[in-house]
C-alpha cells in the first residue's frame, strides 16, 4: 500500500483499496451463510479474521492517518470533499483505540460463534452456544472499555451503529413509545382478525418465483444484485453494484418469505442507490444502521403492509395462489397482513409488537454489557421479559433466546436500530406524502418513481455524511422521534 | 502484519496469512463464474487486483525475506521443515522479479477479459476479445521479460505451472507422441462404433443428481466441498476443507457433464488430500499443474473410462436412464464412451486426439510470445492448424479458438500440463495396478481405497515439496515419459 496520502485523489484511491478488502470479507461472509460447505467453519474464520485484521492495518496506519490529518487541513477542497475527509477522520477515532489483533480475534469468534449458534438453533440446545457466546460478550466488553464511554458500556457498541446514539435518547424513546403502544395493542389484539389462509400449503418454488416478480416490481436491480436462500434473512454489499439478498422459505407461512423480502429489498435498494462512481468514500457508503433500517422498514411496511400497495398486486396474487387465495378478498388479506398480537419470533411480528421484542433484546444487551447478567442466564432473562412485556411463555430456545443471528455475530448495541428505524420510515413516508400529493395513488398503479427519486435525493445521495438526526432534519425538517410512527400506526388501524 | 521471522513457527503463521489472502481471491473468482451479477464485473476485477497485489506485497516483503534467508540457514530445523522453507524461497525468486502495480495490473486485465470472453464466446465474436486479450498477451511478454528466460519466452511462463519444465521438453514429449498417436488415431477412427445413444435427451435434473452420486461414490468428500454449475467447468479450492467443482450439463449430450465431473473430482480429491494441518505450507499445497492434471486425467479416463468402472457402475445408470440406456448393453457403452474421433472442443475429444488439441494451443502460444503471431491472427491460425493436425474445418469461432477460458485467465503455459497430466496419470497407473494386483477388480466392486491410499502415500502427503519428475522419480522409479500412455492405450484398445 502507497500510505502518503498528498491530495484528495491519494485519499480516495487509499479508500478503494479498504472497501476492496471489506467487500472481499463481505463476501466470505455470504457464502458462510449460504453455500459454504459444513467443515470448513475454521479455515473461513481464520481467513475472515486475517481481512479484518488487514482492513483494521490500513485503515489505521499511521502515515495514513498523518496524511489525512493535513489533506483536513488543507484550503483546496472543495466542501463535499472536506466532509468525506471529516467524516473519515472522525471513524478513524475509534478504529484507533483497537488493536489489529483485537480485531482479528473478535473477527474469529464471532466466526465460532455464528457456528456454534447454528448447531444450537438446530438442536434447541443453549449450551452448544453459551461458550462462544461468552467469548464473544467478554470480548465486547473489552471493546466497550478500548473504545471509552460516558455512563454506560453500550454507549461505546451502540456507537458503531448509530454513531450520536445514548442509552440515555433510547431509553427516552421507548419511554414515549412503549406506553402508548402497549394501549394499542391491547385495543387491536381484541379484533377477531382470520390469517388462517396464509398459513395454507405455499409450495416452495412458486413462492420464490413470487419474491423474484416482488423484487423486479419494486425496482431491485438484479443485474447488480440478486437473492439466495439462508437460515436467516439479510442484506450484504460488496459494492453498490453488488448487492445482495437472502431469503428463507416456509412453506405453511406465506407472510414469512413475502415481507422479508421486501424487507430486504429495502436495504438492497439503498445500497444500489449509492454512487458507485465514489466508491468507498462516506457519500458512497450508508448513513447508519437506523438508517438502513428505515429504508428496510419502510418498504416492507409504509409500502409493503398498504392497501394501495396490494390494490396493485392482489388480483395477480390471488391468480397466483388461487387455491390459497381464491375465496379472500382484498379487506380480509390487509387485514390479516396487518393482524395484531403477541408473538415469539421477531422477524414475524406485526409492526406495534415488534417495538417490545427490540425493547427486550435492548435490555438484555445492557445487562450483559454491565455485568448485571451472565450468559448462562439469557435464557431465563428472556423467558421473563416475554411473559412481562408481551405475555406470552416463550415454548423453546429456537423461538426464544436462540432465534436471532445478530449475537452469534457479536453485534451487540445493533438491535435499537430496528425500533429506529421504524419510527423514521414512518417519519419520511410523513414527509414524502406531503411532497408528492399522488403519491397513494402512483402505488395503487405500481408506480414508485417519485419515492425512489426523493430516497435518491434525501437520503441516498447523501450517503454517510450525515448521522441519523443531521440526516432526517435535512429531510424531513425533525430530528427522529415517535410521533410520525404512533400516527401512521394510528392512521393505518383508523384509530382518532 | 509481523514480518520479522524468527522460527519455523513463525514463518508458518506468516504463510498461512498469505493463504488466507489467496483464498479469498480464489472464492472472489469462484463467485465470479457462478453466481456474480452481470453488472459488477469492474468493482469486482478492482477487489481482486487489490488482493492480489496485497499478497505479492506481503510475499516479496523486504523483513520477511530476510527473515526466510536467515531461517534456511539455521542448524535446528528438521529436514521436512528446511524442504518447506527451501520451496518458499525458490518460487520467492520468481515473485521478487515482479512488481505490485504489475501483479495488480496483471489481476485487473485478466477479470476484465473474462468477462470480455465470456460475451465474445455468446456471441461468437472475436473482437469483441481481442482488445483485451492483446493486453494480456503484452503483458504475459512483460512478464516474461521480466522473469527472464533460456530460449525461448515461453519458458518463463511454464515454469510458473510446471517449474523446470522448457520448451525443448516438451517439443521432445510431443516429437515422441504425436507420431505414434497420429497412427492409433487413423487406425481407430476407422472404426464403426455408434455413440447416438449418448445424444439422446438426458434431463438436466436427472444428470445433475447423477453427477452428485458419481462424485459421492468415489469419495468426494461434501462436508469440505460443493459443486455448482458454471459456463466452463473448473475446480478451485480456500483450503483443503472447502474444495468446490463446477460442471456444466447439456441435455444432448450424456458425456458432457458425466466426464467433466469425473475429472474435477480428479483434482478436488487431491486438494482435500492435502494435509490441513500444514495449511498454507508448500507441504499442504499440490506439487504442479502437470500433477495436478495427472489426478483429474486419472479419474476421467483410466477410471472412468473403463470397462472395471463402469462394470460396477452401469446396471444401475441404466436403470436410472431407462430410456436412453435401456437397449444398450456394457460393451457397446464403454465402446462409446471410448470412441476416437478427431473432434473440435478439446474437453471433449478422446483421450487420443486430446494431445493434438493441447499441441496447437501450445503452437500458438509459443508464436503469440515470440511475437510470431498477433492476437487478430489467432482465429486464421487456430483454423489451420486444426485442419493441419485433425482434418477438420473449424466451423465457428465458440467452438474454435474461443471455446476454452485459458487466455482470458491469461494462463499462457497452462495447457502443455494437460498433456504432461494425461501422461502422468498413465504413468501413476501402471505403479499401482503393479503394486496393488487386485485394483482392477476392487474398481469393479466400487472399492478405491486402494488408490485412495497409494495416492495419499505418493502424491498428496508430498505436497509441494517436489516437482514433477522428483516427485514421479519417488513415485513410479521413472521421470515423465510416453512410454506408458502409449502402453495404456494400446491396452485399451487392445492392438499389440
Amino acid at each position: 500500500m502507497q500510505n502518503s496520502i498528498l491530495n484528495f485523489n491519494d485519499y480516495k484511491n487509499y479508500l478503494i483499496k479498504i472497501a476492496d478488502l471489506n467487500g472481499a470479507a463481505a463476501l466470505l461472509q455470504w457464502d458462510q451463510e449460504t453455500y459454504m460447505p459444513l467443515k470448513s467453519a475454521n479455515t473461513r474464520a481464520q481467513q475472515l479474521a486475517t481481512l479484518s485484521e488487514t482492513a483494521h492495518i490500513w485503515a489505521t496506519d499511521k502515515d495514513w492517518v498523518t496524511g489525512l490529518k493535513n489533506l483536513a487541513a488543507q484550503h483546496t477542497l472543495e466542501v463535499w470533499e472536506k466532509q468525506n475527509v471529516y467524516v473519515t477522520l472522525q471513524e478513524l477515532e475509534r478504529k484507533l483505540k483497537l488493536t489489529p489483533p483485537f480485531v482479528a480475534n473478535l473477527s474469529r469468534a464471532s466466526s465460532m460463534a455464528f457456528n456454534a449458534w447454528q448447531e444450537a438453533k438446530q438442536q434447541n440446545n443453549f449450551g452448544l452456544f453459551q461458550k462462544e457466546l461468552e467469548n464473544l460478550v467478554n470480548l465486547k466488553i473489552e471493546e466497550a472499555h478500548l473504545i471509552g464511554f460516558d455512563d454506560h458500556p453500550y454507549n461505546a457498541l451502540l456507537d458503531e451503529y448509530d454513531p450520536g446514539s445514548t442509552t440515555k435518547d433510547l431509553d427516552n424513546l421507548f419511554k414515549n413509545l412503549l406506553p402508548e403502544l402497549q394501549l394499542l395493542v391491547n385495543q387491536l389484539s381484541k379484533k377477531e382478525v382470520s390469517n388462517d389462509f396464509l398459513h395454507l400449503h405455499y409450495p416452495k418454488d412458486q413462492q420464490w418465483n413470487y419474491t423474484l416478480q416482488l423484487l423486479k416490481s419494486i425496482g431491485f436491480n438484479f443485474d447488480k444484485g440478486r437473492q439466495d436462500i439462508s437460515s436467516h434473512p439479510f442484506s450484504i454489499n460488496f459494492s453498490s453494484e453488488d448487492v445482495r439478498i437472502t431469503t428463507r422459505i416456509d412453506e405453511q407461512d406465506f407472510s414469512n418469505a413475502t415481507w422479508s423480502c421486501l424487507h430486504e429489498a429495502g436495504h438492497a435498494l439503498y445500497e444500489q442507490g449509492l454512487a458507485i462512481e465514489y466508491y468507498g468514500l462516506p457519500v458512497s457508503t450508508y448513513s447508519t444502521l437506523s438508517i438502513h433500517e428505515s429504508q428496510s422498514r419502510f418498504w416492507e411496511n409504509c409500502i409493503g403492509r398498504s392497501s394501495a400497495f396490494w390494490n396493485y398486486h392482489y388480483k395477480d396474487l390471488q391468480e397466483k395462489f388461487p387455491k390459497q387465495l381464491g375465496n379472500t378478498d382484498l379487506d380480509k388479506f390487509i387485514l390479516a397482513i396487518n393482524k395484531v398480537t403477541p408473538s415469539f419470533i421477531r422477524t414475524e411480528a406485526d409492526e406495534l409488537t415488534y417495538h417490545f421484542h427490540v425493547y427486550i433484546r435492548y435490555e438484555i444487551e445492557k445487562e450483559l454489557l454491565n455485568k448485571q447478567l451472565q450468559v448462562k442466564d439469557i435464557p431465563e432473562r428472556w423467558n421473563e421479559l416475554y411473559e412481562k412485556y408481551l405475555g406470552i411463555k416463550v415454548p423453546n430456545l429456537s423461538e426464544g433466546c436462540l432465534q436471532d443471528v445478530h449475537w452469534s455475530h457479536g453485534s451487540f448495541g445493533y438491535f435499537p436500530t430496528y425500533s429506529l428505524g421504524s419510527l423514521a420510515a414512518a417519519q419520511l413516508w410523513n414527509t414524502i406524502q406531503r411532497k408528492h400529493a399522488n403519491v397513494v395513488q402512483e402505488i395503487e398503479h405500481g408506480n414508485y418513481a417519485n419515492i425512489h427519486s426523493w430516497m435518491k435525493e434525501n437520503i441516498y445521495n447523501k450517503g454517510r455524511l450525515y448521522y441519523t438526526n443531521d440526516l432526517l432534519l435535512n429531510a424531513t425538517n425533525e430530528p427522529l422521534n415517535t410521533k410520525y410512527f404512533i400516527a401512521y400506526i394510528k392512521n393505518k388501524f383508523e384509530i382518532q
